[in-house]
């Protein structure tokens, strides 16, 4: 492709003379301590816990600077020293620009909070923020040889898994539960994915992968059984670090079903913390679920380590039915440290707010963004969330992945049939009466 | 919202010192070469074509280098000198990143073409390129005090014109075909848009917005109805051409309903060659349409200068059913004079492609978007786009707008079953055999 010059946001980023493109040193267990080489495929720990990517950020600290990044693409790439793949040539990328910050004024003022800010994650390739872990996780996986992967997945992760694989030539085999958002499914589909459904909910597609991985010896992509999805999502912490000049909001909000994002956000605040980017206080965390499912906000209430399997759980807000999630103690010991909390919303709220956010903003959230708004507003009116802090949302999918989340009555006309002038005032200020 | 510092893609981009925002001039009229001032609400001109906007290149082109625009932001606004709206306060964002140019070395090989690039708008809020427009469109509207406007759609107009709309606070009453897609219905709705559905095609709610606007005297946002929307999707000639170094690509296919796209780029490029940053031959562009929908692949055979109404138009890319365009003869004159064409490719040729560029690319792109590629693979077999040239593909939207595109069998399993493990080879190379 050496006919075209500097395409800007899918660019390689190359290592600065005499620099490694990556700093990656290890892997290491969070739970036992073990430490494990990153040169090879590696799953869990052998105490069972995920695994964790460590940094030599004493040395990165040393030679990289905010300056560096000054004329760098703007995608999740330009961070490429705090990623784990280790050379520009194993990126496999469908263009991950750095998600805008959307100011809401409106939507802030209606809620009493003044400086409330979203992140649009639906803005990304497959139109959530899974690409972020597919980007770097596949990138990886590639670098490590792997030819054919296996996950469960609620729907988003599995579509971006596969797209991501399909570029990468790698094989994929996914299950997700029947009730999945159909979109979904036909992207794993489109993308030439081996994908089943399971009469079930996620565990139950966990439970077939993890045997179907045992029998072929290929693989687990699942939630935190591989360290590198992690660090893909943790450019959401990266990004917004950089997009707020390195100063850290007071709260950031977070949809929260496997926990990923909010743990890779975590670590990214820490690994930035220890290279001096950003000092004080850590934002509080605060992990967002539905009534319907609602294992870690039940375990923060009681103050455990870890969550219980949530029975029967069930939520419109598909990419937080998770009932169970491996990396439940990782989220929870984020929300002790940074000294935030976990709380639940309705389906209604779910419903109310996505509509909210439309109308007042222009935003059409999924709705896990749309938990994320309502619980943000329930904080508030609670005075957990103070009227002047400053507020990150995140929002991880574009509402249009949801066709089926709301209910509207629109009328169909003949076309003979005129649109109806009554009720509305024309431009020069008169009223037609609605008869 | 000043305790946030220097948010990226959504940041306002201010004026040089002592310079202006915008370089807008004036309205002119391409067909009858009438003068209109840009202060005010224009629609039409009186002989009926479509207003364009004039700017002061000259004084453009002694103020104005690239290298002023190494330190902006990479959202379309990063050319706010070229763009209709006078000043940083009125722009109304959702985040419009530049998107990103994707390379497709895998699916340019199966099509024999060495350079072939897609420019994916699917990245865009809303998820297609019809954010450009109203980005830029509602910015003006509100900048000319415009309080409710209204337009005919194929959905994805309609649904990005609601929601920026909303975000502006400015009302909108929409209708669209009761065959666009559903999704689309669902932005409008939720963005509170005073919306109707028509039994017939794009034509038909033009026919109702009309007499709408006749009755109550609003702005008639219809497209080419008036001049911004078209200055908003030139920004994808501006971001194609910096993204590439200045150095133009030999072909641009773009799929054309209403054609605005294809008359923004080439208004884009003529701009560009006027101020000096592009040399040479411009890009042979190529107009798009489906065997169902083809009047200006019908015009163009012809040699006319304007296209006649297609009866019965029917194709399953519905961005493109349009049988009869307002800025057919702009469009037409953009062929002649780069030496383009237009073409006509099936439904099958489009769903094909659609999963084969998903399969070898990872790029789950909108049906519009495949007819592009479709017809690249075509006019690389007919010879008339060379193995070694330059190609651009615009992909207008993300795929997952349209669920309904493709049929795909998915076997749905019980929680006890196993994912079958027949038919694949082991991580270790055994072969498991299909039973």
């Amino acid at each position: 492709m050496s006919a075209f010059v500097s395409p800007r946001v899918d660019e390689k980023v190359t290592p600065l003379a005499g620099q490694r493109y990556s700093y990656v040193e290890g892997l290491y267990c969070p739970r036992c301590a073990a430490e494990y080489a990153h040169q090879h495929v590696q799953q869990l720990c052998q105490c069972g816990s995920p695994l964790l990517v460590r940094y030599d950020l004493e040395a990165l600290k040393a030679s990289w600077s905010k300056a560096d990044l000054a004329s760098r693409p703007w995608s999740l790439w330009r961070y490429h020293e705090l990623l784990p793949v280790t050379s520009p040539d194993a990126v496999v990328s469908l263009g991950e620009v750095v998600t805008p910050l959307i100011e809401l004024p409106v939507l802030g003022a209606d809620m009493r909070l003044d400086n409330l800010v979203m992140k649009d994650e639906g803005l990304l390739p497959t139109g959530s923020f899974k690409a972020r872990g597919a980007a770097v996780g596949i990138s990886r996986a590639k670098e490590l040889g792997v030819t054919h992967l296996a996950m469960p997945t609620n729907g988003n992760a599995g579509a971006a898994w596969s797209l991501y694989a399909a570029r990468a030539g790698i094989k994929a085999t996914i299950s997700m539960p029947v009730d999945a958002p159909f979109i979904t499914r036909q992207e794993c589909a489109a993308a030439g994915a081996s994908l089943t459904l399971v009469d079930g909910v996620i565990s139950d597609s966990g439970k077939q992968i993890g045997e179907w991985v045992k029998a072929t010896g290929h693989y687990d992509a699942s939630t935190l059984k591989e360290p590198y999805r992690i660090e893909g999502k943790k450019t959401m912490g990266l990004e917004l670090a950089e997009q707020l000049g390195w100063q850290l909001p007071d709260v950031i909000l977070y949809p929260t079903g496997g926990g990923v994002g909010l743990i890779g956000i975590y670590k990214a605040l820490q690994e930035l913390q220890t290279l001096g980017w950003v000092t004080g206080k850590l934002p509080r965390l605060i992990a967002v679920q539905a009534n319907g499912c609602a294992p870690i906000v039940k375990a923060w209430q009681e103050g455990a380590r870890v969550s219980e399997f949530w029975e029967r759980s069930h939520t419109h807000a598909f990419g937080i039915n998770v009932p169970k999630a491996l990396g439940d103690f990782l989220v929870l010991d984020a929300l002790y440290a940074t000294g935030g909390r976990a709380i639940a919303v309705s389906e209604t709220a779910i419903r109310w707010e996505q509509t909210r956010a439309a109308q007042l903003e222009g935003t059409f959230v999924c709705p896990e963004g749309a938990a994320v708004l309502a619980a943000a507003r329930e904080l508030s009116t609670l005075g957990e969330i103070g009227t002047h802090e400053r507020v990150v949302a995140l929002n991880t999918g574009a509402g249009i992945k949801y066709p089926d989340s709301q209910s509207f009555h629109v009328d169909v006309l003949d076309k003979q049939s005129a649109i109806p002038t009554a009720g509305f005032t024309t431009a020069s200020g008169d009223s037609h009466e609605r008869t």
